[in-house]
């Protein structure tokens, strides 16, 4: 299997953005990606996308893409596996790159959320629910959330404030990304009083809805110097499914696909926990970031607000948890958030982070959640040089 | 990179499957797959689909069919190229299993077309055109179609009724295949008097809309003896993308998309259009069946008629062109469609095709197109033992 590298990358800032339309949105981040790379010859485009089909009557978003690039006759598809589709993108992306079959490949992701008129926007992202078992009876993501956050502070005793805390570490780190939806401070009173969105959950401990789009550019590793001067190695990457519907689950504190992708992930990297310097995780609400820390083996089960409160996620601490400020105040762009995340982590290890660089920063982790923990996908990276 | 076996395929009948759910209909596909197959252990699921958002209500496809099939916690996730999800997830399986990463995977491909209600599924079908630049104005698939027909039939003062024979020939191989859709023979004039849908494509030029899934096990050549007393080796694969509005082509006459994934299928597999025993090809309307008969080399351009009229396309005739009836008569379940392809020659080439069976067939070909020809996989495998 060739080892595959990370020569480049391109994000726009995550916002409501009106007046670009999707293909422009991707537009964007790919040529930012290639403007700076010597990579000019593509020789597949595979893009994470969710919501398209629903909020921009858009599908064969592949060929779409290719043609706005002016990449055609390429290689072009879309991969879909709800908020996970960004990071799924990048496997594909990777075994596409790893069989020698393809030798620079643009990874990445495209949503734009904004357009949703009504309650379309969040109807269109329940869907990566159950349809039959779960969404028909009106469960929303909001609510299957906020039934785990319930569940968790009764069984480990965790204090509500802990998961304001979470928000707040988030907002401090997204306060310094450019990127950013929110990229302001905020404190623990603002979550707790922000109004109610299913109780326990409030409006800040949740990701907001926003556009955007991220590039990735794969290529063998032995040719990476050929195409940039700076490189990130994925030394681990994995996917991994649960049940669709919660109910059928036997923990609802523990996402069974996260816990599997990390371990293939990591043994594929021949690395542990301890050895992450950095990790982008998927914290679409508190609770899932939470849970996340712990499934990834950043800490105990039960004990996250422990370590927190210590300051060792801060950037800087043990493992520093979304220096770009996560899902929480980098935003959500559902079906990109995986391929941002991994972008980020490309860009901490290359030294390219700017106000967020992670010091000395040599191995980092992206995760990426699809629905509520049916799909996680796992991406380890080493610097390259 | 690792040589890839397809070992075992399963299909269900294209049909209105009213009682039957999206998973319930993949999962008679897969089972079928899996019975009669030595490969337990799946290592992967990946899976085409376009509509089940739009018309199911369901995203998160790969992680909801992992589910219903107990193969959890395995990786998995959906491909979207349009009508060409199908055969772009045979490509992303090919590469998965061709770069080491994963051994036994799953590729196939479901759609549930028959629940939309009124326009919906016209409406979710033209999606796969340019939202913006075409579906917004009105446009749908068969008015796209239509005037493509009619400036063939300027340009090549090709006569009206090779189309009706070219459906008339799709019949008698569709009234052999047991999984078909519309399996009984037609004449001539029966597609002449069919409604007209839009001028000059009548209703017996159009594929039917139908459900259908189709599952397909690859692993390395090397190990298929062990899984699998028949196998077959795919020794071409290719995928190719082509502006996605018409109105941007030079050329409305051929799919370049057709014509370069072709060649490069050709080159990988060291044959020419000669070599092809069989070709299962992507003739949602009879126009498109002609274009890519010439797209893919099988007759020369404004010509495929006269070839018809020859019986070059019979079984036993130069290429047997859709032994199972092709979308026209087996139907056409739009994201699964490239995977039913793709089965169908590797059934033939296995010997296990039954009445559809093709003499001595030792290479076949299959064609799976996205929108007008935006997105085009080309896959051509070769008898294994």
């Amino acid at each position: 299997m060739r080892r595959v590298a990370i020569i480049n990358c391109g994000l726009t800032k995550v916002d409501k953005h009106w007046k670009k339309s999707l293909r422009e949105l991707f537009g964007d981040a790919a040529k930012a990606a290639l403007e700076t790379s010597k990579a000019r010859e593509l020789d597949a485009l595979i893009v994470g996308n969710m919501c398209a089909s629903d909020l921009s009557d858009q599908n064969n978003v592949g060929a779409l893409l290719a043609d706005y690039l002016g990449i055609t006759p390429i290689t072009a598809f879309r991969i879909e596996a709800a908020c996970g589709s960004g990071g799924a993108a990048v496997l594909a992306a990777y075994t596409a790159v790893a069989s020698g079959m393809f030798n620079c490949v643009m990874a990445g992701g495209v949503e734009k959320l904004s357009d949703g008129v009504g309650n379309e926007t969040t109807l269109s992202l329940g869907k990566a629910a159950d349809a039959e078992h779960e969404l028909f009876y009106g469960s929303s993501f909001v609510s299957l959330n906020a039934m785990i956050m319930n569940h968790y502070m009764h069984i480990y005793h965790a204090p509500r404030e802990a998961f304001a805390d979470f928000a707040v570490l988030m907002h401090k780190n997204g306060s310094r990304n450019t990127y950013a939806q929110l990229p302001f401070p905020i404190n623990r009173d603002i979550v707790l009083n922000s109004d109610k969105i299913a109780d326990p959950i409030t409006l800040y401990d949740c990701a907001p809805i926003g556009d955007g789009a991220a590039a990735i550019i794969l290529c063998p590793l032995e040719e990476a110097p050929k195409y940039s001067d700076n490189y990130t190695e994925i030394i681990g990457i994995a996917g991994a499914t649960d049940t669709i519907d919660l109910s059928s689950r036997s923990d609802l504190l523990s996402f069974n696909s996260t816990i599997v992708a990390a371990d293939r992930a990591y043994k594929m990297a021949k690395v542990t926990p301890r050895d992450i310097d950095l990790a982008e995780i998927h914290d679409t609400f508190t609770i899932t970031g939470a849970i996340s820390i712990e499934d990834l083996g950043f800490s105990e089960k039960g004990k996250f607000h422990k370590l927190l409160a210590e300051g060792a996620f801060e950037s800087g601490g043990v493992v520093a948890i979304n220096p770009s400020g996560g899902l929480k105040s980098r935003g959500h762009p559902v079906g990109a958030t995986g391929a941002y995340q991994v972008a980020e982590v490309a860009m901490q290890l290359m030294g390219n982070a700017g106000k967020m660089q992670v010091p000395d920063a040599e191995i980092g982790l992206a995760q990426n959640i699809g629905g509520s923990g049916s799909s996680t996908y796992v991406t380890v990276l080493r610097r390259g040089k």
